[in-house]
């Protein structure tokens, strides 16, 4: 009797997570990734902090070597190998590599495909010196990049969360920077409150924001020289693109794998496709809002590594389900933490809800404890049921784990009620004795 | 017709609290504050900080003034007034002030009692340069000692969370400093994964802990000359006794107001004491524990704020509830953040939990992002039904909000599968991809 074998699409968070949970929950399987970079294993959310510091090896986050999967977790990789299609019926997969293909055909099939830059359809994108940043691949081209002497300008088109942490490297590396963006607000979606405090961060900076600004053209010759707006034109000798990432589904949409309204293919909660024994896990396929009551495309590491565990785990024969996110999400914009869980007042909006909302400005430490900072505590919540749907936070320290608070909160269906009344840690170098968060949700009580 | 006429035993957190929700709620009250101190409303908690450093005055603890309590919130404030009975039959209490006493009735009574010192039966407790710290007064007088030049070496008698705080702050200001506790863990009640850690901050920065000595004198003319211990003799000339708080209930007790098993005022979720019209809130009172079900002595200024609200609202008509606490609990030693919440172990199994544990360390920050410190979590869980019961953090940075995150979790009747579903935040510099809180759940699950 041959042993099973499971078939694993992309590397990284998901891929991997799948790959070594199957593996070691059923150590007789096969267990083969097809990669199509360089690296399965590495921190990718680390790669502008790694950009930033030019003394540092972009090899640094690399976090296991495929070496290691080997020797020790006895799961085969294959590197630079890219795979071309699906056959669902012959449960096979064709995979292609420097010229050659090849079929393998699976028991069980992981996809694991993530998502890529959302391409601009510009001219100029091809120049050297604009690039994009998704694999550590791009990473370590844009750190060679940046070694040349005599860089100046960078402009970075889009002002997510990539945009802003890769604007702060590039002012590390000494570069006067602009970021640019479609939309008004920086990050896109939050609310005034915050997006003023990001502008008057970046303005302390020195980076530029233009908001509003569509991007025309880039140009240049041997290298990029402007990037061209319906507003200005802007000297560039380096430019990010980062406006926004998109789901890889081609393999799948072409496999007849069901993809979701979303764009992202569509799973049950065991992270099983639309075909039989295949799974998806990570930022390819849909990740289930627990406030919107439906999948999203939310791309992010942790639901990434979450959600390759349990199709795993699921491959092996358990039946393990995701229970769904709240979207939560963090970034660092210089000495300005950003993040947001649940639902910006828009969408709660649209997803049915009477979304009243409110603001409030506190001490990160307690009253003359040195060192306090200013955070600001935005919560979304049902009008006529005190439900809480959402909060946007932003402030010089401890934002992060304010934020986990709030999306254990949502994940219990808490009211703003609920929250006044936590328990909340109190010494004086970590919170004032009314938690800015409490201070919030008693004000929304008032308010509700 | 007069108006109605509210009483406040006590001041700071729990007694301004109620004073100012019962007064903005009915404006017609009448409200007097009794505080035996000089001080209404301040930061106590900021004490040890504010005494490490000799350029800042102590009334930067003040966060409000009794003239602003009356100019602003039309609350009569009486100072150094010592409350010396409570007539419940009569409905007014006796108030001594420099020998006169005076008979005040009332509508209303809210006892605001708060804790104090567990008085040490010791021979030389009354020696100069022998405090305690508790009020505002006592931090004053220790840092008006402290002036004094030829001071080397304090003893620290408790190693609690004042007596850790105090350890450092003195040791800051250039003393020597000996920890002692009865007990062999620091903080007491802390599992020794935990306690080892902070032992190792406290060697780390030269400060001395003596566990399991119990102390026999106090010794001097002047001034305090030394520590007898049933161990050895330490020079000393300071020493601070740190041996925990005992709720103040005396005036209760003698009105004939119901205390309960724990030893302070027994209320119902309204704050109402057994007395009607009498109301207590603060550490004088039982705060509801909800993992045990029953009313426990607990002080905390986050507990004193929320109960005095609740306590004022109710006196003005309202039908608010405590709805209880988890136990939460914070402090710094050194660089060290240490904290714990819901049940230890022993707590647990007490209640009639089958306690399991799980502990972890893991890096406070991503892979390769650098500044990343250690963290140690550990879970108390119900082995069969995988109920959190609580959670022991130490760790270099991040741990409050952590610790909030379980707090919440406790609150929702969590089990550690919920934890690990948890949608926590992540960006490189806040927390590992895997949050320490979803790796230690994690390992909980497959444990439980």
């Amino acid at each position: 009797m041959t042993n099973k074998r499971l078939l694993v699409i992309g590397g990284v968070a998901a891929g991997m997570s799948a790959a070594s949970q199957a593996k070691r929950r059923m150590p007789e399987l096969e267990v083969l990734v097809f990669e199509q970079g360089d690296y399965v294993s590495y921190g990718a959310c680390g790669m502008p902090y790694n950009i930033a510091d030019p003394r540092r090896a972009i090899e640094d986050l690399v976090v296991i070597t495929p070496e290691r999967f080997r020797s020790e977790r006895n799961i085969e990789v294959r590197l630079r190998h890219r795979v071309e299609e699906i056959d669902v019926k012959k449960q096979r997969i064709s995979v292609r590599r420097e010229g050659a293909l090849e079929w393998f055909s699976y028991d069980w099939l992981v996809i694991a495909t993530g998502c890529r830059p959302r391409e601009l359809a510009l001219p100029g994108v091809r120049i050297e010196g604009v690039f994009s940043l998704h694999h550590l691949d791009d990473a370590a081209r844009i750190k060679r990049y940046l070694l040349q002497p005599g860089l100046k300008k960078a402009v970075v088109v889009g002002g997510g969360h990539i945009g802003l942490e890769m604007a702060e490297a590039l002012c590390l590396r000494g570069l006067e920077v602009v970021v640019l963006d479609r939309l008004a607000a920086t990050p896109p979606g939050y609310p005034e409150e915050i997006t003023r405090l990001v502008k008057t961060e970046l303005e302390r900076k020195r980076v530029r924001f233009l908001g509003q600004a569509t991007v025309k053209a880039i140009e240049g010759r041997e290298r990029v020289e402007r990037v061209v707006t319906d507003q200005s034109v802007l000297d560039a000798d380096f430019v990010l693109l980062a406006a926004g990432v998109v789901p890889a589904v081609e393999l799948a949409r072409q496999a007849g794998i069901e993809i979701g309204p979303s764009g992202a293919i569509k799973v049950n909660p065991f992270q099983e496709t639309s075909t039989p024994g295949v799974f998806s896990a990570g930022d390819c396929c849909e990740a289930w809002h627990l406030l919107l009551g439906r999948g999203e495309f939310i791309p992010r590491g942790t639901t990434a590594n979450k959600q390759g565990r349990i199709a795993g785990a699921n491959v092996a024969g358990a039946q393990e389900k995701f229970s769904g996110v709240v979207g939560t999400s963090i970034t660092k914009v210089f000495d300005l933490e950003v993040g947001h869980t649940g639902l910006f007042e828009e969408q709660a909006r649209s997803a049915g809800y009477q979304p009243a909302t409110v603001s409030i400005t506190a001490s990160t430490r307690a009253h003359a404890y040195p060192g306090a900072r200013k955070i600001t505590v935005r919560l979304v919540f049902d009008r006529s049921s005190g439900k809480l749907l959402g909060g946007q936070l932003a402030g010089g320290e401890f934002v992060a784990k304010r934020l986990d608070v709030l999306a254990a909160a949502l994940q219990s269906g808490w009211t703003v009620e609920d929250l006044a009344r936590l328990d909340a840690s109190y010494a004086p170098p970590f919170a004032p004795v009314w938690d800015p968060l409490l201070v919030a949700a008693n004000q929304a009580r008032k308010e509700g």
